[in-house]
């Protein structure tokens, strides 16, 4: 499969941070989530044109690992590579310091296409998701 | 108008708490939250009873004031009083700490009663809701 | 005294997004603490800054008004204009759609100014703050 | 070593629930943490306790299964057990439907023990938790 990489960025807010004075562990289920569908709209595949033919992707599994903390303030670079589109859609995820290239973090998840209809997993991806995937040129 | 008045507790976790080690101030939203659908589940007449009938209330003005702050693993008592119905669902919140007693925070939400097929304003309470209330035993 | 004001952009993401399909009301917190610490990045002054004089300028009162609903991947554009700095720090907040200038919500915060030793309030701005005011120049 | 198990309840409020209408699966987060601090105070052993001692945990490393998804006023019991504590501080999470004991959601947390002054990691953990987890008698 073609391997396409994308970058976002990250500035940590006020609200990011814990009494540790780090960015609290649960806030990066939302930098990836944010890292994700930025992925997915290069793509010109969102979510809502997955919708539109009838399927949603819910994470089933997500593993993350905690390297550096990252503190308020902090410029982050989320680097966003896709693994796997079928049977399961497989992100793997680096965060970095956008100005000292540390790396910080790295997290991998996976995600099951449902046919929003019949709520049922279906193993090959929607059509316009391979067809996009097919035709990006980054 | 009926004056119904209900009591609900919160623990306060470590994801509540800011790098000042005291409760961050936007968290306060889900404690009002969390009672006003405790207040709404002791009147027997939920957001999904009121759904049912067609209706949503989203939140459109809300104020609040933060007294004293709270603190890790503090015991809370969130005192919730319905103000007013009609023409918009208004609710006054008091929080006081647990065991002193002492007043920390306060706080006013009014609430839009909306037609969820038509998108439009309802000035007149739906009838469930106007009838748990008058039943309403406390 | 001079009047400031910054704009800072929002994408909406997913995880702000409440079941009603629009941000959860909440989540608005956000948006004002993002705009507020940029304001104060642009004005060279951050928190930080604040920290290394002694001081913290926890919020004591917000209201806001939700005017009309945001979406899943809307731009906004966040207005912060510094309406006074003694004896609190107010802020006035509007939030615009970034493409069609429609205002969607409008909001007010006052912050104390705490003396971080004695944990007494005081009521003279930091001189590092009126500095950077007067020494603004947009 | 000794097999320790908590059990913690939580009803699933209105603001974690996302637009797919089942709880965000970045909340999970949350529901872990407050397991585990439930956990250390059925141990007499908050991370308060530990902190005068001088050390901290941050969580290195986390694994989660989203198998069913929890809905809005869902009754959820989240079993927190204990399966390491050197050389880092290991819990397994299983989420249950209180009413139905139907298996929702697992997870593990891996917690690293760092001496606060010297910000080095330890590998032994601090002798307060040792005494207080064989000194538990559930």
């Amino acid at each position: 499969m073609k391997k396409i990489e994308t970058e976002f960025k990250i500035k940590v807010e006020f609200y990011d941070i814990d009494p540790m004075n780090v960015v609290w562990h649960g806030n990066y289920v939302k930098f990836l989530e944010a890292a994700r569908c930025d992925f997915l709209s290069k793509l010109d595949c969102t979510y809502m044109d997955i919708k539109d033919e009838g399927f949603a992707y819910p994470v089933a599994k997500m593993e993350m690992k905690f390297i550096s903390p990252c503190v308020f303030m902090q410029n982050l670079v989320v680097k966003t590579c896709l693994e796997e589109v079928e049977p399961s859609l497989n992100f793997k995820y680096t965060i970095y310091d956008e100005n000292t290239g540390e790396k910080l973090f790295s997290a991998k998840t996976m995600q099951i296409c449902v046919d929003i209809k019949t709520r049922k997993t279906v193993y090959n991806a929607p059509k316009i998701l391979l067809e996009k995937i097919e035709n990006y040129e980054g």
